[in-house]
């Protein structure tokens, strides 16, 4: 039992709510513990840098969340993470304890449309975890939980870009190199390699450019309402994510697809990668009161 | 009028409250306008990256926020900032305006002890708006505002390293340039030189200098109870900042000075500047309740 990479929710289990879990390998902050209180996530299993988490921290999750009526696993579409997860609710189906979980695919740059299961879950996965928290401290159910995520998933679409690396610790080097005039398309938060590398343009220029990516994906039509996510991946200021919102928001009224909410900052980085990714969701009664539903993390909150 | 430099709480002036408004530059978010809302800041006038606001704007935040029982404007030491928030009170005066000003200097490397009014003012702001925005929300006057932010401020150091600089747009080049092995010890946070270019150094060990420094210099003591603020400069990852903050929990450990409450994060930044900073501030009880009372802000929340 490796309790220090399992962590938990400080009034975890809560009796008969859904428990909600997430996990992944470290330098994400603030995902994913910067998550966990009310109205969100209940446990966390973080592995090191960029590696996925031991399953028996996964399962350690799971069982701290237990509060009775099941545990819904949360996770983005890495093999590692996949295999980890699915080991730890095999562990958790056989203590007795009733396990969903959904696999997030957000990515529009990491697969065709056509095999868009394959993608790699991103930034939109915040949504999910939003979403299935407050599913679960509304009285959810499990099967409740999962269908609300899997509905996250299916409206969500992200794409990033990077202009710098970052440096895993353990192996020294950057992630991937970069001219001065070139900018990764499509990267992942890890630094996976993007779709090309692309010369350099303005911000409105990029914003443009994938925006109408993202949009044409799901995709997102006129009489549509959407939140908006510009997520910084470690090194971008904020005030140039604001840049980059306007233009999704300019794009998003020229089509006239309606925004619900707004979501500018960081929340699922790269370490000190320089980039961003625009995330949208399409919207639904439900979806919109479970995303303004009180929640109480460290790094995210929203009052009643 | 510069209504676009004015950015102003949906609901000010709240009647019969104290007014609290603050500016400077922008290219230091989430400050100053992520901290507008309820219990911290009404108003705020900002200038272009790192340019001090022109004082008509200053003057309009202070109409904006005043509510019929004053306005206090908190504003970091430096000399436009100073220049035009001074014009902007005299011009609120002569409207009939009550207003009372503090000037933050919380950065201990930016001039000697002995002339500590003299030096410049960075994320120890913080805790001055949050503190006068508490103040003001539980009725207190201006006077009892203006105190208790002179209070923090005098209970109140920072010092803060730089590992790489930012590039202002519009002049295109970095601020300052360093070799491969060097930090720049005690830096501003709009990349101003600090007292020594030094060799790099481990986390903990630029961490464990910077505290010593720090500590020293109010001096904080054992016995005292403390608030731990580390700032990210903007392009450092927060999981780097987590290990700062808990080599600086160690030091106060050793020394028996209590940790009341703790921030970690991105407060105050200088656009993409790698690096990050370490305040103090002492605590007593009104310090303490002010600090926990509620407040609700696009980045700063705390429930009731």
């Amino acid at each position: 039992m490796d309790a220090a990479r399992t962590v938990v929710r400080a009034d975890a289990p809560v009796a008969g709510k859904v428990g909600v879990i997430t996990g992944g390998g470290s330098g994400h902050k603030p995902s994913f513990i910067g998550f966990i209180g009310q109205g969100m996530l209940d446990a966390v299993a973080v592995g090191e840098i960029f590696t996925s988490p031991p399953p028996l921290a996964c399962f350690e999750a799971a069982k701290a969340a237990d509060g009775g009526k099941g545990v819904l696993l949360l996770l983005g579409n890495y093999a590692g993470d996949v295999m980890n997860f699915q080991l730890a609710a095999d562990m958790a189906k056989a203590a007795g304890i009733p396990v969903e979980q959904v696999i997030s695919t957000d990515d529009v740059g990491s697969g065709p449309k056509e095999e868009a299961h394959k993608r790699r879950g991103v930034v939109g996965a915040f949504f999910g975890w939003k979403v299935a928290g407050a599913k679960a401290a509304a009285g959810g159910s499990l099967e409740e939980c999962k269908a609300a995520v899997e509905k996250v998933n299916a409206n969500t679409r992200t794409l990033g870009v990077a202009i710098s690396p970052c440096t895993v610790p353990a192996k020294g080097s950057p992630t991937f190199t970069l001219a001065e005039d070139e900018m990764e398309y499509a990267v992942g938060h890890h630094g996976e390699a993007g779709t090309a590398k692309i010369k350099t343009m303005s911000a409105d220029e990029i914003t443009a450019k994938m925006t109408l990516e993202v949009i044409n994906d799901l995709p997102y039509k006129a009489g549509d309402e959407v939140a908006i996510l510009i997520n910084g991946l470690g090194g971008t200021p904020q005030l140039e994510l604001y840049i980059c919102y306007r233009k999704v928001k300019q794009m998003l009224d020229e089509r006239e697809i309606k925004v619900g909410s707004s979501y500018v900052g960081e929340f699922f980085t790269g370490l000190e990668m320089a980039g961003f990714s625009v995330t949208l969701m399409k919207l639904d009664d439900e979806l919109k009161e479970l995303l303004t539903a009180p929640a109480d993390t460290p790094n995210y909150k929203v009052i009643a």
